[in-house]
């Protein structure tokens, strides 16, 4: 796989942005954010989805003029129409928003309703915790994955992001409520492997860990079984109530129209009652400490060693894929 | 099993803690959060509990004069010391003051560090969606949870709760970052019965249904594997960092000497955003709709039923635990 020398990356996708029509700064900021996504090796997440993004405006599911409206201010909690912008920038602006909210009270809120596909959740809480807060952020999704003991997927894998600010590099935990994406069940089948756990039923009902099975079925299984399909219940009764948009069960069951999706940002100062959150180091050395050699890793550690080594040898990306976005 | 009239049992929990040297109101509170969770068929964490609670009374870990204090305040989050009093109450006072501080900000948190086990963390959930409100809290524990791919146990099992107020009945998860809670496994075990899934390791390294085995491990399986190990990370970083108080691997690794605590409680209050919540009762109904053969149940949905058929019916007290409460 080619590597792509950040800067140039950076570049293709904001030219390819401006020529779709977006202002100079909006290009920058959402080029940014698909190529930081692919730098720091979520590679799911970022310029491999640019395709798709660019076949959502010209289908009209993103209107890339639309900035976020706010609709309604409560103090520290305030309601926010995405209008189908950009899911990246709404998202950014949301985050942005709920810092400036947490600076005045200690804590800011923002729901967000009718936005689109955020991409990589883990880029608002990098963004929270980059400006020194505690930062929780989740989305809901299109109807992807069943209750548990249903069949039908009326929920949404639902995202969800926490990051806690570290001198020595941030905690950020990005998972959604699935097990296994289906990107990841795509490429476990590609390569003929089986999934290291059950992943999902197959068509009969079974558990299985047949990344093939459960792509047929999509019946993916939820993280804890039980729990996780009630936590994507009330992160969805949370987000869509809050921002008085859509819950997972109304919104187009199509990854190409997958639009209107409702989000929650949260933001906590941990410096306005004087938390310098130092016990988070001597966290993670009680966890590296005590079996140094199985090399328990905390979330967004990968991340560091990787943005480090892809910003020095260049960015990997799919040679097609790299060959098309150039050609645009 | 005896059913014991919900007044009855209030009255004997209130009278015991009254002879611990309890205040009358305290004792009344303090029995009120026991026997709600036994009622509720929360049974792993009520009136079955009480001994335990007795037992770190008398050693020294539970000060029941201690009432929360006041640490630092910054506008809606504030830092608050449980100074190692009930923590039940203590629990319940710190969502009763994030409560008053989502309804002066919309959003209000209370970071509480140095308390006690708040035995069901629900009882909180369930609090702040009487209230109107959205409430989320979570605590840590004494260290016994894994992270993934380690043996010892480093983590908490953490139990995160998400309530969702709702006119028919709130929506109220609460659940550990463990498969199965330890309240859950010495259920299983207790009515001889296995794990319905793989619940944790047993001493020698195998994934196993043995309640009994992983209770003698201490090798919980995190929900999700990979995924509830990060999770229990970051919600410890979180309630230790802002609480100021100790983070899970600091906590002595004794049932009956579990304290200093370190818990988190978020209010938000949909009224001030114009947020009517109706969402959810679409949500719900698209979800019993879709499978009615299923019967998929949101989380929340058995405590009505269970609370009012034990209301009605008695309180189920296990023989021997109710003829020791009655003789204290």
């Amino acid at each position: 796989m080619p590597r792509i020398p950040y800067p140039e990356l950076l570049q293709t996708l904001s030219r390819i942005l401006e020529g779709k029509g977006f202002t100079a700064a909006r290009a920058a900021e959402c080029a940014r954010l698909f190529a930081e996504t692919t730098c720091d090796g979520v590679y799911s997440h970022g310029v491999s989805r640019f395709p798709r993004f660019l076949a959502m405006i010209d289908n009209g599911t993103v209107d890339i003029r639309a900035q976020p409206e706010l609709v309604t201010a409560g103090a520290a909690l305030e309601r926010w129409n995405g209008r189908h912008g950009p899911g990246n920038l709404n998202a950014l602006a949301s985050m942005t928003r709920a810092i400036e909210l947490a600076r005045q009270y200690s804590v800011g809120c923002v729901a967000l309703a009718h936005t689109n596909h955020w991409m990589r959740g883990g880029s608002y809480g990098w963004q929270a915790a980059d400006a020194g807060m505690i930062g929780l952020c989740w989305t809901n999704t299109m109807p992807n994955l069943p209750a548990w003991g249903a069949t039908a997927a009326v929920l949404g894998n639902n995202p969800m992001v926490i990051a806690v600010p570290r001198e020595g590099g941030h905690l950020v935990l990005d998972m959604a409520m699935s097990q296994f994406s289906y990107g990841a069940l795509a490429g476990y089948r590609e390569r003929g492997e089986m999934l290291p756990v059950d992943g999902g039923f197959d068509s009969s009902g079974k558990l299985t860990r047949d990344p093939g099975a459960i792509e047929e079925s999509h019946r993916a299984l939820p993280i804890g079984y039980w729990k996780g399909s009630g936590l994507s219940l009330v992160l969805d009764a949370v987000a869509a109530g809050l921002s008085g948009g859509l819950a997972a069960f109304e919104i187009p069951q199509d990854p190409l129209r997958e639009g209107d999706l409702s989000q929650l940002f949260l933001a906590l100062d941990p410096s306005k009652i004087g938390a310098g959150m130092e016990i988070v180091d001597r966290m993670i050395g009680a966890l590296q400490q005590t079996e140094p050699a199985l090399n328990v890793r905390y979330p967004g550690e990968k991340i560091l060693k990787t943005r480090a080594e892809n910003l020095e040898q260049g960015v990997p990306v799919d040679a097609a894929l790299w060959s098309e976005l150039r050609q645009l």
